[in-house]
């Protein structure tokens, strides 16, 4: 699965993934007001906003990007509604080429965590009968239960061609407080990315393996040195844009052939028709507005990585 | 929230909780049979079938236990249809006054860990209207992010009066892989229970906070440690029976006035009927099994506490 990512990047020379990570105040009034007409002030009104406004947003960077990252918790939110939102907005970038990464970070054990990861990498039988619940390419996992919450995953990405990214540094603020402990000699944050490595090797595909890491772009140093650690580790870098990191933050978690490293952006992209300088877009053309910001992030990481 | 849940720990003198973690492959044929003949060997089908078997379940046990626990992967694995019928039976489980504990595991960070609060344990708005879309009591939290991922759901358990589990060491083989790492002269998962204890101080309800921990009974000397390093965090205690933990294993997790600690059984309690002991009861009267199981499980643990 890392090849197919590797060769959407290569093609659409982009190493973005547009999160999709919706909340009601960042769609439209129009898209709102259409689906409260449909549904009511309901669950399902919500679920069909969300809906709608993925919809649109994919339609216009579909082309763009290789990948989309949709953040479970913005549809779960919405409760089942929500979810079915979720599955379809998946299902459609997948339609659409774009290679989908669940931003779920699951995690448990045993027959727990293998039961995530039928829910979304794999398939499940019921009676004589197997079913993709919800069908990602990628997932995001949790490691504080060890390798027992994450061998089950492993085991789905080798029958079933699929990836996971492991948080192994994350970009918020307080990441540090169990992440940056140093014990034994190195903070737990290389000790998981040494576990990434370990994990990665049964599951290599190129030089590369299907187990990358989630490195955050608030914190470059520790991506310099990730990346030495886990050299067959793609990292998916959230933190991008709203979060505070710029393209220059990104250079350390790349290569020097210039893969590597997927970088997120979500509020940047899916909101960008709020921001100042796409605002001669409008509402009505909120999507042309995300495909702007594409564009303008895309130059931003070239720019960074090629030192133009 | 915790004040809820000891007082009912207090009226059935039973410090458990019922793991309702549903498996195919423990449900009785007939329940199978007739769940597939009316919605076919599908999802919905799979659903039926576990909301049945919950049902039948709740029905036997709720009048000798405090709470019950769904693990919401258990779910999520039937996709949209598995997840409503997790919803479901919160719902009945709530309907035959049980605490319901949502094992979800869930944890990121800022507006994402509040969009999960909100899933589990809030109310969302929707143009005028507020909505509750899985409405647990209490949810088990990752801590790996650390604060930023914590602090939304202490904020919801505070407007709504809900509570949360923190994993702090959990009960499988490899928790030690990371969690078991000293860093500055203690391992991580007492640098976690530093924070459960900061982190209740917001959420006092009595003596004890609505921020609790998960600590597993495959781990009695930690538990020892831990139950005085978080003395106002109630304890929620996984691994009993199945996993090997047993009620002479789990007297350090308590305090010595029998409070502190409530101890979770999955398997042992809804595939009761499956054992030799309990084979008596038939495939027809799993329910009854379950129940004796829990009535054995409450001797067994009555006796390690009292020492008779």
């Amino acid at each position: 699965m890392i090849q197919k990512l590797i060769h959407k990047i290569q093609e659409t020379e982009s190493p973005i993934v547009v999160g999709l990570d919706p909340m009601l105040d960042y769609i439209p009034g129009q898209i709102l007001k259409k689906s409260f007409e449909e549904f009511g002030e309901t669950l399902d009104g919500a679920a069909e906003a969300i809906w709608q406004f993925n919809r649109a947003i994919l339609d216009e960077i579909y082309d763009l990007v290789p990948a989309v990252k949709p953040q479970i918790a913005m549809y779960e939110q919405f409760g089942i509604s929500g979810l079915a939102a979720f599955s379809k907005t998946v299902d459609y970038a997948k339609e659409k080429g774009l290679i989908v990464i669940g931003d779920i970070k699951r995690g448990d054990i045993g027959s727990t965590s293998a039961a995530y990861a039928t829910a979304h990498l794999g398939s499940v039988r019921v009676g004589t009968h197997n079913y993709r619940p919800f069908c990602e390419d990628f997932a995001t996992v949790n490691p504080y239960l060890g390798t027992d919450g994450v061998q089950p995953f492993i085991q789905v990405c080798k029958e079933q061609d699929k990836g996971i990214f492991v948080l192994v540094k994350t970009s918020n603020p307080s990441s540090g407080e169990f992440q940056d402990r140093v014990a034994d000699g190195k903070p737990i944050y290389e000790w998981v990315a040494d576990k990434v490595e370990e994990w990665g090797s049964e599951t290599m595909d190129g030089e590369y393996s299907n187990v990358g890491a989630v490195v955050g772009a608030t914190y470059p140093e520790m991506g310099r040195k990730l990346r030495e650690v886990m050299p067959h580790a793609y990292i998916l870098v959230p933190g991008y844009g709203a979060q505070g990191g710029k393209g220059a933050d990104l250079v350390p978690f790349f290569r020097k052939d210039g893969l590597g490293a997927i970088v997120n952006s979500s509020r940047g992209i899916i909101a960008a028709y709020k921001e100042e300088k796409y605002s001669s877009y409008g509402e009505e053309n909120f999507a042309g507005a995300s495909r702007a910001a594409v564009l303008a992030m895309k130059e931003d990481i070239f720019r960074a990585l090629h030192g133009k």
